[in-house]
């Protein structure tokens, strides 16, 4: 682990991002200079060299004792890491579930209190298009993927019921520089409203254990954050600026794909996948 | 009828407007040109002359065969026809319930699948003004004409569990150039609105069988279309800019009025109309 | 009109019975005596020989003036009329449509304040078998047949919040001898229970305007009347006793069914009828 | 009582503010100007010079008779009197439960026919901050002066259903110039809008007996008002701009204060206190 | 105060009893002896002789200084004390509203952890007859009587939320011998499931705060107990054996009488009363 | 696998179940005779001697092709397999995690339409003993073994979801000869009322994904069946006949211990458990 020293008045003297080498994590290493003196950076993947105010750590996360010492001496957790795409179950096993726990019995045996756990639509991917969500809705995972993420939302819930380390459980839409296709007029989460989201996951003063959509302030909404207003969350982006890349068609026979009918797109299509062996 | 065939690249062939001689319909003609390449519209009353991409044609909606033919290779159908006032009972049944049942008929034979149905805030006017509705909200209609608008919804949600027909039912408020007395500050709806939560309801990829309130941005809210967020609608007029027309005035006794303590204004205090024989 | 005249101390002095003819009908008509001096009874078809305390008259529910005059001198409406099948929509226009009309409008011009108003599961039959519904559910009808009973209900709310007419809408489920198929060991309504959910529809000092579902007390539940226990509807009867009738079988595919899956049962599978010319 | 008549063309007659002298009553006194030709304000402490069109009186809230006499005469009643902190039960039982009791028995005894409650948070302070209450939400009162808010929320209820007195009960955040810690920055109502709300809740023509949080549009939200927005409350300011006064931090171990889990903020720690004797 | 001691193995060491002259008081003390060592009983009035497991005390509830000797070394409270009908304020406001403030206050610096509350389906008497509430539903109070027992509701929550005593809030309905009237048979509630009702709140564990409609399992329901039902109170009477006294009528013009539109029967008739003076 | 043929008439022709050598296995086994030609029974531990209708085989679920071996060629399975306690993580994730994606795996290659699924009432253990839940009641597990329910509990919505895999989740409360402490006179479930409750969720024709709490008809209540009585369970034990066994006691101070507050019982106090290596 390639560790630094820094001091100064930041309000957390150290953060830790798993993930970090992922797309969203990539996003996030940037901000969180901001908000911590230092900030340990891991990732199974590669990470960019770290920045003086940086302790970068390679980790598989379904490695309990590295993840033990990961975790070790930070005042709160950005848990982006895992696989974040449909996977053969035996990769998310480890990743995700494995993954998962690791980090929270680690938060548990460490002391810390705050984690900030990157769920996904595709918790909820199975409702319809025609469905308003609200943060109490039941969970409809629409792939294994999204099973995991079920698993973590109630394993955090666990963790906070039972230790008190409180969880905000953010379900990320589509974060990508720009909307790729239609469905993402509706699920588009900017970078800069990620990451405001993620600031006030870590700032706000109490959060419990809250469910909240990642989503920007788009003409189109699926998802209503109102119950988790406390967080402060108000994105400023939308996708309305994207919308002539993708003209309005007529609705034609294809909003009978399930791709169409329901909110977790593609997702909904795919089917387990055999282990890569 | 006066048929037209012109060749283009609009999302929509063919679209049908009942109901086009009406203020509303006026109003819309002249929209939907950007959307469909023709543009039938219909009234039992005289219609303006065709512009180059319409057919226009005279039709009773209460005559099946004419119905049949009217809905005959349209892609979709904009329902604003029938009686949009009180009327004897004898009236509504031909014009409102036999109409509409008529113009679904016609679509289910002809395979169309999209109706936006010029529902009414009248098919819940008996809500009183201290409650604000959601689109989930019982219908209380205030009047034999709201009772047809309740027959429509319900037919339409018929024609959509059985046949898969979607209709977006359009609960309009007040919809003219300018609100005319102080309920309107309240059920406002901009032409300029009108037009664009008609073509939310044209274009979202699917729409279900879904109720949403036809009404600009008002200062004061009656409803909360939280729940048909999908569609995208978000109205950009308000009343505000009317309501030095109306100055406020101390509450008195005439808010025992029912036309005061109810949302449907002076409707709640018809009577079923004798027919005019 | 065959009129009597009795003197006693009944309850009611008289009260009105339409669609006499029918199934339920003729069960009624009995327990009627206990309940009035005189009992007014009417149908389309013929109608058995009255009783000393009976009137009898035959009437089509569409001919407004003969329902004017039938509906004179009542204290109350008990309106089984109409069709109870699926037909085609010019027959239901006739008798469920303008025939409900008809009733409601006669009971405000004569004054008449309590109706017990024949509704249908079929109102909600498009609601899936997997959920249980409460007297707020929102109506699902699956057949036009039920689309004219949403319509019976809406006109029903709307005279008693503009007219003060109390009505009960029984959402009745399968009211026969013995229930005649596995749906109806679970929509079965006694005879024995019929009569005493109108007893109660009638007796009860206010009731408003109410839905309630006409179902005995049976192992497997749908409906649930909470809401409506103001009512004192307790059903004594049970479908338990005939259950041996319809051995389980294991779930086949024959599940995918829509009659195995939508509460109206086969209902859904219908399709609009061609008049009969 | 110093009395002045003046003539005009203002919307309201007379009204009366109670409390006059407190922080709240001293900035609603200018604004009333525009509302009444004369405007009577009242306070058990001394108030300031009465302007040309206020008639003044100091008068304690517990003494029925003087009560009596205030409210003689006068169109409608902002009642902000009262003590508004915590306080010994045998003050809080003088001033703000028999208070409020001789104020709405003076309105059913002249007439009056609305009133504007000075209701409070700290009627819901028991509220977790992680809950956004709608303005159903039960009561949590945080304190005895919680309490006594609570019994003037469900008095008022009493005078409306039984008396047909309006009320508009408005659960106050903090109303001061600035947020003066960091929880004002969630509960912050500004002066302006505070006028703003009392101006919705005397104008709008109908309100029934209704709740809503008195809070400007601040980022970070524990309450929501949608079913109140009939009354066209639409806050212009937000404690946003006084963000920087209280810098982000990391949420320490002070995050299990009830003080700071709680919405009533340090008002949940409490105790009944002894009178002052 | 007579005060007794004995020894011996019941659940509770002492509980106190107040309002122990009154009807129900009455009828409780003979049940309480089975349940502790010694009952204490109080009463404004003059109560019968002592048991030898009881200690009988003359007790104004308004007087502090009194109850704070009264509830001290009792383990639980049974609180029936005060006014039990509409009454003038000034009464209302010592024995209600002070009374029950020192009964709370006492048991707070006693440590006494349990309260089982006397409240009133006159809390709730503005509800409709048509409507069944659960223990969620909002105050409606019929009376200022009313208003004091949803003082006394808001009150004990305080003390649960803040210093963690436990209340059980009875809404008692009609407890007599018999029922007297038609109303009685709807909210009927027998000695026998009184008592059980007051060893259900006393006994089960944990309680928090909590609302429970007591009422006997009668014919026709208007309270819903089904969210209370961790407490174990099943009735075992019903007044369906005394429906013969009061045989049922035509629904007729009365049933515009508000006695007969709302809950609270008679009460929502009352106007405040002027003291005795 | 000791393979049985039999020919009958049975409604079902092969059955499977796992954890047949658990507490519940053992019960079950005799009633699946009646239901099954064949009866698949199997366990990771030794089971006793197969009965003619019985094949026995032994297999660890985690053992994915053992399971795709068991579960070929029956019609439903009554999945009981698994660790039915805390445990060390590791265990958790093999037995009950990767164990549960086997099942389901195997049930969509093999054609599988019908699972129940013994969740548990530890998926909920973390909501209070003073809130009565319904079936959609959010998960609060009370353990990492109530987590592993939680993710059974997705799991199999999304093969509902996905692959039209039907489940009952059988949130199991304290199913034993008896109840064996205060507790589990709340959450008793009788032998014979688990045997019907697995017969009901094997048997109703459609049961979608849906979630019921297995426990008889005590007469405290935490759980409400109403949302799945479509299955038409209704007990006829009840703990009742126990209560004697564990006499009441006054509430001390033991009730905030958190094995009281909460629904889970000792479950709430456990703590993630190291491997035993």
């Amino acid at each position: 682990m390639n560790q630094t020293t820094t001091a100064s008045l930041k309000p957390f003297r150290r953060l830790l991002l798993t993930g970090a080498a992922g797309n969203l994590g990539r996003q996030l290493r940037g901000a969180l200079a901001n908000w911590a003196d230092v900030v340990r950076v891991s990732d199974i993947a590669k990470l960019s060299e770290p920045a003086p105010h940086e302790e970068t750590t390679i980790v598989d996360l379904a490695d309990r004792r590295a993840v033990m010492q990961l975790v070790e001496g930070v005042d709160a957790i950005v848990h982006l890491g895992g696989i974040s795409i449909d996977a053969p179950f035996e990769d998310l096993l480890g990743a995700n579930i494995a993954g998962t726990y690791n980090v929270y019995e680690a938060a548990r045996k460490h002391g810390v209190k705050r984690v900030v756990f990157a769920s996904s639509n595709h918790a909820i991917g199975f409702h319809p298009v025609t469905e308003v969500l609200d943060t109490d809705a039941p969970q409809r995972p629409d792939s294994l993927y999204g099973v995991t993420k079920c698993f973590g939302e109630a394993l955090s819930r666990y963790y906070y019921d039972r230790f008190g380390i409180e969880t905000v459980c953010l379900r990320i839409g589509s974060s990508f520089e720009e909307p790729k296709n239609p469905r993402m007029l509706v699920t588009y989460l900017s970078y800069r409203d990620f990451i405001e989201l993620v600031r006030c996951s870590l700032f706000t003063n109490r959060v419990g254990h809250v469910v909240v959509y990642g989503v920007s302030n788009n003409p189109v909404k699926w998802w209503d954050n109102t119950k988790a207003s406390f967080l402060g969350f108000n994105p400023r982006d939308s996708a309305a600026q994207f919308a002539e890349r993708f003209p309005a068609t007529a609705p034609g026979d294809s909003h009978d794909d399930p791709a169409q009918r329901f909110q977790g797109g593609p997702f909904v299509l795919g089917e387990p996948m055999e282990a890569k062996r």
